[in-house]
């Protein structure tokens, strides 16, 4: 995934991504400092949408002053804790609402939102249109275990899930790994509380029943201690289930790392211990941190749209628009068409 | 929890807690092993359930031919995969049965079995009658995270629930935690994707409104990630989403030391760094695991259940046993009556 400086470079084919620099626990500042980090690379040029006048304060004080990006205006600021419907009703000049507007008319390739997630995926849906067999987009994200990166969706877009959403994530799901990842016959495992097809809830059993005859490697159900050892490649789950899971491995994380720095800091010595094994508990950690495999996607929707976490630094921001170009060069949009 | 020996020591209180000598997947050695081992507390005696000849032969290998143990023979054994409704159907003479019958005739005080957790429970529901209020009884588990326990319920009992059986798993963690942990209104939390009372699925919603009016402490949503701080003393899910966090909790704490382990056995320069943090490392891991603290309750029946988990060695079998004796002795069973 790094960029290699190759002898005879190809004509350059610059992909345009629309950037929201207004959504974010830290905006605007690290999703400025993000975007201008993305534009390292030269293949990236950003469209920044936001309030111009802040847009222009921020790169200024990065001390930016050059070329590959560009501002598209937007006075209004959709705030995290809005309702999405009435936000995006309200607000139509709002800086999501004009991102998704331009991936629409073809301006961008893709947009980037550490913004209100409910907003985005609603705008997303409404404006932007489904793909053809999909009754709800879904958010994924991608966790980087040692033993293989695994997809994980719904993560939050649908708290309430019906047997064959569950069976659209499974085929958005298993397209996505094998553009992407280049996975071959993506492995598709059902999220439940034990392997036969009788356990978990009804929804779960039904889907588990209508996986078996659909047109994916259906593994069976999976349970939250296989995530980590790489028996599937995609884990489908309905909304309310994935965001839960997601939200308590953060927490594990900075529980652990709590007690680490604690027991540290009340004993000096043990600071060359920590110092040889923290890397390795980070890497752990961070194997639970979709931030660093760049944010969730919205898979469903026609076009390209990366929701970053709403705490997301400048390195997070960097990710998920590394990520959309991923997205862009694989013709993933494309391929879910059907 | 520990011990006392006191100068003078009141007449002892012997309680009789029956312990299926036949469920989990390391039946009967473990079990027999962690019986006799609870059997270190003078005041606890128990009756071992299942076939006399193989309790038999395990606790001579176990070198035992003393008092304080007896049998309840059981000539059946429902298997770890079976069908729990099948199962109890079709084997009245098995381990889980019989020892849930001896709760029913006042034999012994509480019943613990590491057995099929669908054919305890369903059993239990079924011969000693839920107690009032309570049309689902639910399975608890309890955290011991640094920051103080929390009493996890549903955790498997329930895939499917509706509002009114979560606002009854309020009612009966509030009791369990006030009487067994003194801790005087204990803060319910409703395990939801968000704080506001919108987010969450249908059910969460609709149960976070009657929260707000029942008779406990209601503090509101909670998310996974708050798990850990300490900000809630039971915490609210059906069985569903509860067992799926149970499980990732497990597989992330074995990801973790395994990744540790394999970062050590390539680098003997790092034993002594190991030594020093595997100790905290642990400790943290450990409050992830609930067996640590004495299995799951089956709250909502009338007597006393523990289901230990299938895996449970002889150490969790003899932390569930101290749990069942806490819960004799603290009366929770006649508190939950209401």
């Amino acid at each position: 995934m790094g960029k290699k400086k190759e002898v005879k470079k190809p004509e350059t084919k610059k992909v345009l991504i629309a950037l929201d620099a207004m959504g974010g626990d830290h905006a605007p500042e690290e999703i400025i400092k993000g975007g201008l980090m993305a534009t390292d690379d030269p293949d990236i040029e950003i469209v920044f949408v936001g309030q111009e006048d802040v847009i222009k304060e921020q790169l200024e004080k990065c001390g930016y002053s050059g070329s590959g990006v560009s501002i598209a205006h937007a006075s209004e600021v959709i705030e995290m804790g809005e309702s999405p419907v009435m936000a995006i009703k309200g607000k139509r000049d709002s800086s999501i609402v004009v991102g998704i507007e331009l991936i629409k008319n073809w301006e961008v390739a893709a947009f980037v939102s550490a913004g209100n997630t409910g907003a985005v995926v609603t705008e997303a849906t409404l404006s932007l249109g489904r793909k053809k067999g999909v009754s709800r987009p879904a958010l994924g994200a991608v966790f980087g275990f040692p033993a293989g990166p695994i997809l994980c969706l719904d993560i939050g877009a649908n708290a309430d899930c019906k047997p064959d959403m569950l069976v659209q994530f499974a085929h958005m799901g298993s397209i996505y790994m094998e553009k992407v990842f280049g996975i071959p016959e993506p492995r598709i495992g059902l999220l439940s509380i034990g392997e036969e097809e009788s356990k978990g809830c009804k929804t779960v059993q039904k889907a588990h029943k209508m996986l078996k005859k659909a047109k994916v490697n259906f593994i069976g159900n999976v349970e939250g201690r296989d995530l980590s050892r790489g028996i599937a490649d995609v884990l489908v789950t309905d909304g309310f289930t994935g965001n839960v899971l997601l939200k308590m491995g953060e927490g594990l994380g900075e529980m652990l790392l709590h007690s680490l720095k604690e027991a540290v800091d009340g004993n000096p010595k043990l600071n060359e211990a920590i110092d040889v094994l923290s890397p390795i508990v980070h890497r752990v950690l961070s194997s639970l941190d979709y931030t660093e495999y760049g944010g969730a996607l919205l898979l469903g929707v026609d076009g390209i749209v990366v929701v970053a976490h709403g705490r997301s630094n400048s390195k997070a921001i960097k990710n998920a628009i590394t990520t959309a170009k991923r997205e862009i060069e694989q013709g993933v949009a494309d391929a879910m068409k059907g």
